[in-house]
């Protein structure tokens, strides 16, 4: 599998990871294990747990277990804004299972979530490190932008470009950066690689998120774990749409966004719109812009020494075009 | 005003907190704000910021804006738990008015929290203190703990004193101490007073919630600002209920707790069981509990030196079960 070949340099570490998050959290709180156990056993790809290791990894960190303690966090803070996103989305499914908010209904989801993370930033301040701490508290504070930015612009047809990119630099980017930027700070380089890190996982994010966007409206629901088209349905307007909207000056296009701001979508909808994007290039439009972004992460590989980690780092750029994990 | 007799000695520093907690958060967030400010605007008693305010200035800080700007994180992290408690409790008014969720449904009320909660740690990181970041850090997460076990023991009539009082100390308590603690850190006072005042503060916490759930018994609407028998209807088993529950052996007893237990309370059985537990001495017994907590409070203020500060935290402590406010 792609992703075991990508993550191998690390894949004890990752495995210890793993041990860690499987782990019941509180002895205090059955119900919310249940929740946390359930969301962060459903098939994550840990992506954000192996940039970090990598990141650090590459940067020559070798001092331990605080690459273990800090993935683990960035696992944890990513599921924690899942939960609540699949609360603020009304998302039904997630990775191919109903989501927690369905399973659980949304009280129950919202605690999930506050335990999730306010047991990160407990673990950041164990840590003791303010610059790692600070690295992570502002990608939450970005992420929390984000979805407001996002509910902002829900269902709205005249979102630009610019909107879009702001959207998920703060939802994804940010915690993707976070956890390179905390590698390169727990290895102890020097500050223009700690930035050259933080730009990787920066421009990494984006170019990963417009591939998910992507895919939203050209992958089968096998493959996503959740309907083809799921960003339309609750509200999302992605770049893919948002090119073919300002590209298209036919009459189709009134009627796609005389669609959007009515109500609720039906299946027959979705499926026009979805045809829309595809034929107007939408889809292809949204990776070649991905692919811009990945060159910008890949170059800021260059200053460090060729070794095994950086080549995993490239191979994952490479390699978000082509996921299919 | 009772509450601007106590909090005279800051009157001025809780001043400007109002100011700053008004002040619109981000610019990104119009509609965020908006529920922020309602929350945080709806005639909070700014309990947590003046007990900051109180116990830096009675351990001697004079040293600029710090007491004010964690004042102003106190109030933000527990606006933040109201919104999500509201989401959590189902609760439709607060403060006399509709809650967050009942105004703006769960998805934007989840995300409001978030916000004044990610915010309030990044607030915290800038201001660099590690043991004041801690201090909260340990709070939110006795906080959610609180609200889990609180969660377990819904609608349960074999809940005992001892749940109880750990649901109570994680979920008021935690936070009253931290902002104490907070207050004697700034101050840089020896370890024997920071831990004085974090004594303080909890058992002050403690006190304060077994009052408030007795008036939840006692009280009237118009003094609640919620209707009263709100914890009933919100399956909450609270002190005064517990005590009556564990003393009496009628047959009453029985068919009160057939009703806790079995779903959604009408408004005769509330009634029901608010006879039930004021007549059998349960409001009583939660204010003498309380008394015993706000003694031991008390107490720990005895080694600092008598200045108006520390007046007014006895006073505070002294008017907790008289409270109207």
């Amino acid at each position: 599998m792609l992703r075991e070949l990508v993550f191998a340099p690390v894949a004890e570490k990752l495995a210890e990871v793993e041990r860690r998050i499987q782990v019941k959290i509180s002895s205090r709180a059955d119900l919310i294990s249940e929740v946390t156990n359930y969301v962060l056993g459903g098939g994550g790809k840990r992506v954000r747990p192996a940039l970090l290791l990598l990141s650090a990894r590459m940067c020559g960190y070798d001092g331990g277990e605080r690459d273990v303690d800090l993935a683990v966090v960035a696992e944890f803070m990513h599921a924690a804004t899942l939960i609540h996103d699949d609360i603020i989305d009304n998302a039904q499914k997630r990775r191919g299972r109903p989501s927690a908010p369905a399973r659980w209904g949304p009280h129950v989801s919202v605690l999930a979530g506050d335990f999730l993370y306010s047991h990160s930033i407990q673990r950041l301040v164990r840590d003791g490190d303010f610059q790692v701490l600070k690295a992570f508290a502002d990608a939450t504070v970005a992420m929390t932008e984000g979805e407001i930015l996002e509910l902002r612009w829900h269902r709205n047809p005249d979102v630009l470009h610019q909107d879009y990119l702001t959207i998920i630099t703060c939802k994804t980017a940010a915690l993707f950066s976070a956890a390179c930027r905390s590698g390169a700070l727990i290895a102890g380089v020097d500050e223009p690689r700690v930035e050259a890190l933080t730009e990787f996982g920066l421009n990494l994010g984006i170019g990963f998120q417009l591939v998910d966007d992507a895919l939203d409206f050209a992958a089968s629901e096998e493959m996503l774990g959740k309907p083809v088209g799921n960003d339309l349905v609750e509200g999302k307007v992605t770049y893919p749409l948002i090119y073919v909207l300002h590209q298209d000056h036919s009459p189709e296009r009134d009627h796609i966004r005389h669609l959007l701001s009515n109500g609720q979508l039906q299946e027959t909808d979705v499926e026009r719109i979805r045809r829309y994007v595809t034929e107007g290039g939408g889809v292809l439009a949204s990776v070649e812009e991905a692919r811009k972004y990945l060159r910008k992460a890949r170059q800021q590989l260059v200053p460090f020494p060729d070794t095994v980690a950086r080549r995993s780092l490239e191979m994952l750029v490479d390699f978000i075009v082509e996921r299919k994990w």
